[in-house]
């Protein structure tokens, strides 16, 4: 039995969405869902325990940070990723493809693998397929990812074509270098911008019959329209009975729309950096704490809001510990981003049941879409 | 009935030391205890829940901070600091006092009041005692600080005296303008380092009939044996009565010889500011987490503690978290560090009711005094 398995529970009639579970070893995980990145082993300002309050059943770390600070082997000394930072739900480390990447000048690509330098203290160092699953393999979550790469953009045909085609060979090699039965290891399809490449990525991992499949390099700078059509023309060669996890996607309205697409997982650090910012989702819109309408405002960030934050704190109180620097602010933010995107998640599974996500969308973009809380 | 009232429970057949109850409209509070600090109505880093959960019965927050920001008009507008911040437990506010002679060359002590500029904007601002009063009565804590004259360390005995005097007297007119029913003014003996100055000032003070005194101006500089001798001559004078509050003392060993010397009530920041250093209290003297020597130590903070923090995470994570500057470290030792304090105070009553306080001051000190985890 595998360490991960994707049940699927229904089909919408509407659309390409669905509902299903993950089994992990860490527990069953309704999807859709949306993943919070704890980059360092944390989710930033957030305990595990208001993680659980919130409902987040897995969330993400970073290879590439970790490997960095504090060093692989020592979380593999602690007892791995779960035991090292006191989280008992189930977990997924990325393979530092797209932060390598992100390096620019500071890296080189090869057949081999990456070479690159540190953002932090410009020590070398060689990241390839072999070595970056032994690194997992010691962080030790239950869902792994292949090593890819991750092109820019825009970026042309034929670049993004030889790099798609390495992609697909480093995903072989990390198949053939994962050897820990307690972990899954996902495969990332790549291509860029071109639905033929996208098709031929498809194609070759899912021979490889990975437990479920990444879909990387969206959200990189492209339009929304853009992405859209790449998976409209994606997901359709996906197998239905694997998880679709769009990597780096985190805004409410790419989400409602990932998962019309036919998408069942998500991450991305944009709820908590924006929170830091003050910047907080609503169901109105975003809303920017800091301006000085808000001044003597004694209602919550959101009044439809039901979390901690809504339920216990002014929007004059937060606007007071954002313009003082007091760290409970950033805790408050981030604490309700995260649960507004969580719950939306359970708006979603919830419209799927009912047949009803495609008026949900409506309705929901209609208040919030483009929309400032002012 | 007085807002505040003490309830003496018991005193020490072997020290000045003294078991009570101070009744406050926001709760009963067994002293001797500790408050931790909220200078901007928030005490760092914590939530509500964690100081409750932690056992602070009171906290404090900073008259000249809250002036600043958010302004005294706006926490009244939100019906006051306990609705501002959500704190259902006691408050008390302080003076201001200490803040605005802190300022060094931006301020000019009259008869009539401090003049000063903002440490923020450089912006003048003029503190008289029936201003002070007007900012804490709106503020609406349950304990108010008179306004007082804190001077430096070291002072000459004739402008000591003079500050004392003017503090005298500015208590008479803070008492003077106090009318808020629900919210008790305790005055604040000062004289420096000259114990005939502190006998004059406790008389005039005790003369007024405040329902709780300070006792200001120590642990300003001065060797802890100086301010002994000082806490010696000055409490033995106060009325068995009333609570005395020795401000901004929050070291362990200085908490003992505080309650052995008769103080019911401490405050200080020094927990929570050295906990954001990455430096902690432990039953085995203090310990700084950035050192190399806990990379791999995956015991707790202190062995002896139940702490949320001791309870769930290690010395190398809580290394990790500050070597990355995240947040959850700082949360994590400041948790720590106030649970210590708030625990050392219970222990300290329980020493008390049994008799056993010299004992107990033998037995901390030679595990705790000047030493460090290593």
């Amino acid at each position: 039995m595998a360490a991960v398995t994707y049940e699927l529970i229904k089909e919408s009639k509407e659309s390409m969405a669905r509902l299903g579970k993950l089994h992990t070893p860490h527990g069953v995980i309704d999807t859709p869902i949306f993943m919070p990145v704890g980059t360092q082993a944390t989710v930033k300002t957030m305990s595990p325990e208001e993680l659980e309050e919130i409902g987040a059943g897995i969330i993400l770390s970073n290879t590439y940070h970790l490997y960095l600070r504090p060093g692989y082997e020592l979380v593999q000394q602690a007892g791995g990723l779960h035991k090292f930072m006191n989280w008992s739900g189930a977990t997924l480390t990325d393979s530092g493809g797209f932060q390598v990447f992100s390096l620019g000048d500071l890296r080189k690509i090869r057949e081999e693998g990456v070479e690159f330098r540190s953002h932090l203290d410009g020590s070398k160092h060689l990241f390839t397929p072999e070595k970056v699953m032994e690194i997992e393999m010691a962080l030790g979550a239950d869902i792994a990812m292949t090593f890819d790469e991750c092109v820019s953009y825009p970026m042309d045909y034929e670049y993004t074509k030889l790099a798609m085609e390495r992609t697909t060979r480093w995903a072989e090699r990390c198949l053939n270098a994962h050897h820990r039965e307690e972990q899954a290891l996902f495969g990332i399809v790549q291509g860029g911008m071109y639905p033929d490449l996208r098709a031929i990525s498809a194609r070759d991992l899912i021979s490889m019959d990975f437990p479920g499949y990444g879909i990387g390099g969206l959200s990189v700078g492209e339009s929304k329209s853009l992405s859209y059509e790449i998976l409209d023309a994606t997901i359709p060669l996906m197998p239905r009975d694997k998880p679709r996890y769009l990597m780096g996607v985190g805004s409410p309205d790419f989400l409602i729309e990932g998962v019309i697409r036919g998408i069942d997982m998500f991450d991305c650090v944009l709820p908590t950096r924006i929170a830091r910012n003050g910047t907080v989702f609503t169901s109105e819109g975003r809303l920017t704490i800091k301006n000085a309408v808000f001044k003597a405002d004694f209602t919550p960030l959101d009044h439809h809001c039901d979390c901690y934050t809504c339920r216990n704190f002014s929007r004059a109180y937060l606007r007071h510990l954002f313009n003082t620097g007091e760290i409970l602010g950033l805790r408050l933010t981030s604490y309700h981003n995260l649960y507004f995107l969580l719950n939306l998640m359970k708006q979603i599974r919830e419209a799927i049941a009912a047949d009803s996500l495609l008026t949900f969308r409506r309705e929901f973009l209609s208040r919030y879409e483009g929309k400032e809380v002012k």
